[in-house]
């Protein structure tokens, strides 16, 4: 019986701890590499199809050819997932995760090991423990001085390992206190991203987040945005300026891992005890739709 | 006798076939890592202490401590340079690479496979043949539309793996054609750089290149400035729009590699016959400096 | 009987051999003037009261007075094309233009010429045969590197003949192939418009094109938008990114004398096979519209 | 004998009434055309090698070719100025001005009127009257909203008939006082250009003058420059913002045919009386160089 | 009896010549301070919850506690204008200012005269006579050079007392005419906001105004846009460039002491005459929903 | 004899208990003001002519008249500090500064308190315990995420009281820990100044400082520039990234009460022990010119 879990890489089924690429992997090399995570709610891989589209809309932005369809993306994804299951501990998810990068640079006169991409889909334990103090206290968010690469260099809306400027973002404020949680500012100095999370504020009884103009098109932002519409919640795609996050009655983050996660302060001013009437109802709602209370989940490990 | 070269990854000499990171090294991951490159001039390395100087200023920036004092990873740079010497082929050189990622994502539950960052020092054969055809015709450079990341975002100074910004740049101007070499805007739309490639353009005899603020600081540009201050050939690092490149007498571009390489079109408008005679003379000095003709080395592959 | 071709030149008809206009025309000499043009269907101009208005909405911003009101113009428009039917070919079109500068420049000493605003009509036969294959192929796109002028310095919304920037842009991208037309991205770098072209793309069935803050408010454009309202296609002007490019099911752009063309590639990316459904189901709705089968009347040229 | 002044177009030289150009002449059509305007003193050229040489810089940017070698574009301006210098009134001088467009724009089935570049040289007399006002009271100088193209889009050491930029600029403030003179603020809100014009403000003793990366390299800028040399006054080309303006000791502008003159007040708000001494010392040098004393050349005509 | 205007400074009620703040205060010595100001009609505060709202959200921006709920404030400002109402004179209304800074400056070793922030309340005569001739003749409006501050550095939603950015723009078009009224444009070049007054311009019987993101979000302008959607007028926030003020049917301001007033030139180019048939029917419904004919307010005064 | 400090406020001398403006002050109002700072060295003014200098030249570009000469607001201030010299305590020192609103704002009816500008000087014990720890432990400099204003909007280079902006930037930083002292980025994103302070990095023997183009041009930043001469330390006025402050040897502030005080860590990483030899040499300087030992004086007050 498995007592480790297993990854994918370029075809084969391997144990991590011996799912290794060349170091000459362009996405190691150049950071020639895209990527996309879904998470399981209980086991069960939650929206995977919206997954997989973008991250093949992001392929076509870079231009790799992954080598596998869609389809065969998706059911090598389940496969996988299906074969880490008895390994999941009780009451805990997976991360899922699918990266390919370009391939393997190649020098001349070396032999070429293997043509196209490099395709590895794996699976990890969602950081519940480490993450269930934010379900109790909020998400303390800061915004770091330096700012999100401008679309105009790199699309925000492809999903890429080229990580390092939210990366500065993010040590630019852990520095000083490593519960802060980054959200970068545009090259407009609007509110825009963090690693991996979208942010969303609440006023007024309106819902707000950023436009995907200028952030990742999170999946769990657009189910929040999907549930505004069920319970009949006016929320709004538009600019947001720190301003709007100091004024806020309320804000969240939302990314896979956390689904919805409350905010409790802003650059250290407090915003309204955590979570707001209208998180509230939204996390519920969340939590309906995947068919798992993900506050109990995390909270559970506190 | 070694068949094979051989590379560095955290403190073992090991096969370059079998130099492997793990799927959760995170400079795979997030390219969550810097490098720098030097090369060999008949196999022996090249102003490797400016490289490393530049190395740990990345680092520094980077906030990656790579568990190593620059002297020791010069000492273990040099090291496996002399390794690997035995399989350079005749005329052949080394491009010497640290790359040094923050090391492996945690997972909870899982265990810690080792601490700290990655460390990866590889040699692998310059590009000759692929380039040769350059030093013969000239090198057509095109600006494609996409722009350089601002330095707000990311410091072009910083030398990491997060190449994707110039991969799509790249991309851009060799879909059309592939012997054209991509030469980025910046943000204010001048002239900054290419993948690992700094530009310089000649006018009435002054040699002009964009100042360190938006590009690399190459330690090729570097060397073509002192070159210019020993000829007694003004030099300027100044901002130059695509303007100054399509009235220019000469341009070349510098690199690691290259060393010095004309440039024969501008956005497909030819520029003088190459090379022109300031950049002959720098090409014939900067030869002089490093001890070997590199034009000779790459001609002679055609 | 007619056989040459006659144009209106400040109040007189003659023809197009000696339509001249002075070297100091303030036109010639600092581009100090606006223009419209409309085209004919059959002989039928269409849209003309838009683009009469358009017109005027840019005399306004430029302050010239045209010295002759919006129906004077529009009556001595349809005179010329009435005047130059005779001469139109079988299947052929006109495309029918005001140009009007501010008049000519003064020079002390010199006498006055005339008073106020030089004004010229003039009928030209559509390109028909030299773009047949763009209806056969599609248009490859691509976008320079040089950027729109930013709406802070000129209003892309006058019609004025400062081109310039755009022929910049075209040069550009016909230097390596001239079969290529520009669209050039705006100062944020989204895109933006071509030489006299609005870009339009298609995904999920929503067809979206840029902002008129950006672009030129072509008469095409809003021909499409209010085709899409009628066919009850969603339609949303919005920014728009070169990822929306790149990403999209189909693209097409407008032009008055293309009405709408699909697009075959971007950047020399291949787009879906061309026409796509919904460009398809547009052109049709078009072509009734105008009453004429343009995409049959430049495909017989071929 | 002549009785009119004479021009040079395509070859050919002609009565200026008579001197025209088609109605599709792309200068015309599109603002596809480049010029350069040199002066006489006495009857004299000034620095034509340095008009010509910029007016080639401009042709390539444009990638215009005008048939012309730049020894036959001299030829042929010095014999024009030389046809025409009869009909120079006592006292007065002449601009001379090379403008070429790309050309006739090619319609379908329409005959081919020429092949190549239209070439316009022709003189034209100086405005002393109308300016000679502006050396007794100075130049009142105002910066309009609307900003100068930025050099991404347009290239402003490229000398083009594109103006609209600039006409918008000077309309905004001619329409409140005619005698006001527009000086554009850049896209980063720094001083700029006004039509034609370079502008200088001094302050403790050192002229300083916006870069060229911003504004056209004029031929009296660089004079003004090389007077300074000469006379051991601190010069610089540095960024200027309105703040130097209004705190400035003295300020001028510069132009071909100005040469230099005193600027009276920037936005209304009055200068030290002019011209102040730095400035009244360069004029001194400036006519000298010239061998007119151009102030008194206009003032006369008060 | 009262026979002078009294003020609240601090918790107390004192006479206006009497009603100081220390020279230490943060507001004189750093701007460091923030406001609101309502008015009456008829003597009556018009929107105070409305003004209170905004105070105390320009408060939470400016991290400014001023020691009294909004309940307080609101009793304390009717208070105050209760108590000066018999100073009120025959068909006058009053601006009613709440004014909070952060406090006094503490210098090391001095006493501290008293702990948190300075509350100012005041009421002052509203300009009635000195802006009449704008209801008679409408407002020139004019765009000066100087660019409002972005909203990156300081939100133009928070209401502070950092107005010199827009007293410059005022004092560079009132240089020229006093009786004109400066609007800044935003950092962008569109249309943004003047001292105190958003402005409107009307096209094709269609409302617009600029965004929030770049503007203070007048309570007048929401008044406007409130009444839009009462009577069915079709109306837009976006952003809006000259252009669109130079091509528009009509236009106008709004303020809490102006309510609304017609706009009767723009950069010194006339609009049609004034009111325009939309402002006159917004008008209308404006001094219908106060419960008074501000215009006859006003123009009784010439 | 005095035991309270006295101002100078509008022609008077009063204790400052009682100094006192109008609540309707436009210092107070509208920010309407700007200042100057200088301070005492053993009770001594230093360049005090400096500090009128550039105080005049504020007032110009604010175009306030402050009814004084440059020559009276220097024997004024003077006597102002003689007045209140007896009451400095042993081994402290002033900050001695001139403030200037422009008067009274003025309201319809209202009779005229006073004509013209404001004036205000005033002597504040420097802040000599509280920054004491400063000099022992070096400051922890921080940069927001708010960016300073753009000199388009406000010149740096004017001292104003217009604060916020840099207030919030400091409110910022403080919040997460009160000793950090904020530096803003500029809108560039490149290193500007933070309250009353500029920035200096040291790297490899160079002193760099920003440009005056986008700070306030310190008087003890040009001190600092004089004695780099005087010391033959090369020093630079460029544009400065966060990765010069990342990777630089030394850091240090400059400001009025400070001179010159090291810099320990930017943005929560540590530079070398402080101060740096070349900083140290720098303040070994600055005491001898300024005839203090100022570290002294600070540091005895721990």
């Amino acid at each position: 019986m498995l007592n480790e879990r297993v990854a994918y890489v370029n075809g084969e089924i391997v144990p991590e701890s011996r799912a290794t690429i060349s170091i000459h992997d362009l996405g190691f090399v150049y950071g020639d590499a895209v990527y996309d995570t879904a998470r399981t709610f209980g086991g069960r891989l939650f929206k995977l199809p919206e997954h997989i589209e973008r991250l093949y809309q992001t392929l076509r932005y870079a231009r790799i050819d992954p080598g596998l369809t869609p389809a065969q993306m998706t059911q090598k994804t389940e496969a996988l997932v299906a074969a880490n299951l008895p390994l999941l501990g009780e009451g805990e998810d997976y991360w899922v995760t699918q990266r390919i990068s370009r391939g393997i640079a190649r020098y001349e006169g070396d032999p070429v090991p293997y043509e196209g991409a490099t395709v590895v889909i794996e699976c990890v334990p969602l950081p519940l423990k480490g993450r269930a103090h934010y379900y109790r206290d909020g998400i303390p968010v800061a915004t770091p001085a330096v700012r999100r690469i401008a679309p105009e260099a790199l699309s925000p809306r492809a999903k890429t390992t080229n990580y390092l400027n939210m990366t500065l973002g993010d040590l630019e404020v852990k520095a000083r206190d490593p519960k802060l949680w980054a959200v970068l500012l545009d090259h407009n100095g609007n509110l825009c991203e963090g690693i991996g999370a979208n942010i969303f504020v609440v006023r007024d009884g309106v819902v707000m987040t950023p436009k995907e103009d200028h952030v990742l098109p999170g999946i769990s932002r657009a189910t929040v945005l999907e549930l505004c519409r069920d319970l009949g919640l006016p929320a709004e795609e538009r600019d947001l300026a720190p301003h709007d996050a100091y004024i806020a009655d309320e804000a969240f983050l939302t990314s896979t891992s956390l689904c919805m996660c409350p905010v409790s302060s802003f650059n250290d001013v407090k915003l309204a005890p955590v979570p707001g009437p209208v998180t509230k109802r939204l996390i519920d709602a969340y939590a309906q739709l995947v068919g798992l209370d993900f506050v109990a989940q995390y909270s559970s490990r506190l």
